[in-house]
């Protein structure tokens, strides 16, 4: 790879998600030498990526240049490129591109779908992890109704505009509240000429309540806002399978449906060369210490999702969301300064903001430092927060602008299906 | 095709375009039933695609649900499709989803690129005529840039940053001078390892003079512009070839090139059916007369660029842009109307509103009724006019906001390579 030799260390950060972005941003103007790899050109802002597929916001509103995000820096490098093996012995990674040294590597590849190793439901099921994803459920949603105009045939239509979200954690009661809104808002206009009371929406849950790790009072308050909103919950349901048809259950229970979203877990996304049995923890992730080294290896951190720090509070690592990645960078920045001047390094300890999830219209739910409230002024708080962590001002504006648009027309514009017509759905899983 | 019976008068829109949305909307609320198909579920802002295409605008910014269109009106059908043939003998259209019988059809299939028959150029070359062209397009520049920062080959660096513009009209030209724009005020920051200054944007041009059609002050004044923005301009070079690397043109002349966009002619988007030769005129445009009416079927309609309505001022048929259509659309709409009470119809007249393209920042060229202006107030003119154009509230909040933004801070932020990781591009350009 044509990165110049540098008088400086050189530090490798593989994946521009929330933690390699933050910690890109603290060594900027350091005497280092950084370079930042990604198999996209842009940060994602994950947290909105239900609003993609539901089309309230543009794809682009949140996303982000992962070029632009050290701008003017001297000596920042960034490369689109898979990195495929890391081989700690040479202190050297191998990427699609070519292979590169690093004094010092950090790992923020984020996390990815975890299937539990059912191949027919990752086939078959879509996942929304990133933008080309949150495009293709958008897209599948609307060509579902499109397709139910056209059949004759009773379950076929019920199956096209029956919607199986497996999953309860935010991201599912997320989608399934903007699919209750669409379906509440939106279809009836759109779609005249079908009943489009008939589409469904379910969620199943493994376990006995939704959003696992919030309040008891935010989970039923979501289940609550859930069934106002119209759409069937459905808890200690276990799916084993999906053809493309046909959701099983470990009971006798279930789904003909022509679109199930997998939102059921993640798993860390490891590379070749650190999976060794003894760094890898649960869920697949690397295990690291309380200054987020690899067990193992001092040159090599790894933050946020795919990092497990067991802390006292945390004996199966942070929670695999947004904050602890932010945390993690910004800490690991100064920390590699400290590291380089030989000066001690700072433990990380999490600072918990709390959990927030919206199902709908003046409807969120927020656990933030033992306060726990629901309703219109949490759906404010929720908004403020995202906003907030939003990267660039364009985005923000744009995403306010249509936040603003959908609250008081009751709409969501950006229902397109921007894909070659007709395409085979399988092709456009990744 | 499920579209239930009426007591009213089938009328078949073929082509959600700027044609076939005016004659749709003056149809609504009369005793009709219409029939949108179009093989996309939106309706697509063209004019702006080149923006799209450079990362100013988001895709779904200039895009609009067809759906929304006739909201809320009873006898108004839109589906999803691909209409293959048109069998006049009993008044039916072919598609992909069904058959569909009509009372009266009007061809609004609008335009599509022309090669001129040189299958090489097509196969290699880049079109903008739709959005997910310009999606590729605006991948394969930002990809080309990621390549050429891998390569140590001195002319395939070259040839990744040298683009290629075939043809002068105003798409051609608004290209240009955006592209221009883009190594100017975005790529020595975002490549800064890299020197952007090789960059080359060519544009290339058959006849004498850039935007044939405008007067002679606009086209001097846009070739001044583009050369002022560094922009070589080729004037009197016919395009012969381009394998992917290299284009041949008429004389010794060649271009290494890995981006070479087509914009060197359209023709008309015919379908089966109605193509005999006594109907279609030149560019496979149908011919029409006065009332749109396609020669020899009075059931059937054309407007739009599909219509070749040779007139006193405009023999071989109105302009291929968005007015004419605009104009035909709404007057066909009073048309039919009339024609369903026994009333005589009124002939079209077209009421030539003028042309205009923008090259860049405070710099475009109006001819507006016989003023003849250029420069920033001829690039606010443009703005108001696009903007006023636009379908949709939100479309035109979210175009200004990004306008604005780019405006004041030299910045186009929608660069994101959004589709999946290195794909062949061949498979993307349709």
């Amino acid at each position: 790879m044509n990165i110049p030799l540098s008088s400086y260390p050189r530090i490798v950060i593989i994946g521009g998600g929330f933690g390699g972005v933050s910690l890109a941003k603290k060594l900027s103007k350091k005497e280092v030498q950084v370079v930042l790899l990604d198999k996209n050109n842009y940060h994602t802002f994950q947290p909105l990526l239900y609003q993609v597929s539901t089309g309230g916001l543009e794809p682009d509103s949140i996303a982000y240049p992962l070029r632009k995000v050290l701008i003017g820096y001297d000596n920042f490098y960034f490369r689109l490129a898979e990195v495929t093996e890391v081989d700690p012995g040479h202190k050297k990674i191998k990427t699609d591109i070519g292979d590169l040294s690093y004094d010092y590597l950090v790992v923020a590849t984020g996390s990815e779908t975890n299937f539990f190793g059912n191949t027919e439901i990752e086939h078959h099921a879509m996942s929304m992890k990133s933008i080309p994803q949150s495009l293709n459920l958008r897209s599948l949603i609307l060509e579902n109704f499109e397709q139910a105009l056209l059949t004759d045939d009773y379950h076929e239509r019920d199956a096209l505009m029956n919607f199986v979200i497996v999953g309860g954690g935010p991201t599912g009661v997320e989608l399934a509240g903007a699919l209750a809104e669409i379906k509440k808002g939106i279809l009836p206009k759109d779609y005249p000429d079908l009943d489009t009371r008939r589409a469904q929406i379910n969620i199943i849950q493994g376990g006995d309540c939704l959003l696992p790790g919030f309040s008891i009072q935010a989970s039923k308050k979501a289940e609550d806002f859930l069934e106002e909103l119209g759409v069937q919950v459905w808890k200690g349901v276990r799916v084993t399978g999906y053809d493309g048809k046909t959701v099983t259950t470990k009971t006798d229970l279930v789904f003909q449906s022509a679109a199930v979203i997998w939102a059921a877990g993640v798993k860390g996304a490891s590379i070749k060369g650190l999976d060794a049995a003894d760094v890898l923890a649960g869920g697949n992730r690397l295990k690291v210490n309380e200054f987020n080294q690899v067990i193992g290896y001092p040159e090599i951190f790894a933050i946020g999702d795919i990092a497990c720090m067991a802390t006292e509070d945390n004996p199966r690592g942070h929670p695999m969301v947004a904050q602890p990645a932010i945390q993690q960078g910004r800490l690991l920045g100064e920390n590699m300064v400290k590291l380089l001047e030989h000066k001690p390094m700072k433990p990380f300890v999490y600072n918990d903001k709390g959990s927030m999830a919206t199902i709908g219209r003046n409807k969120a739910v927020c656990d933030i430092k033992g306060y726990r409230f629901q309703g219109i002024f949490a759906w404010f708080v929720w908004m403020f927060v995202h906003l907030f962590f939003l990267i660039g001002f364009r985005n923000r504006m744009v995403v306010f602008i249509n936040w603003v648009y959908n609250y008081i027309r009751f709409d969501r514009e950006a229902r397109l299906i921007i894909r070659p017509y007709k395409r085979d759905y399988s092709q456009f899983k990744d």
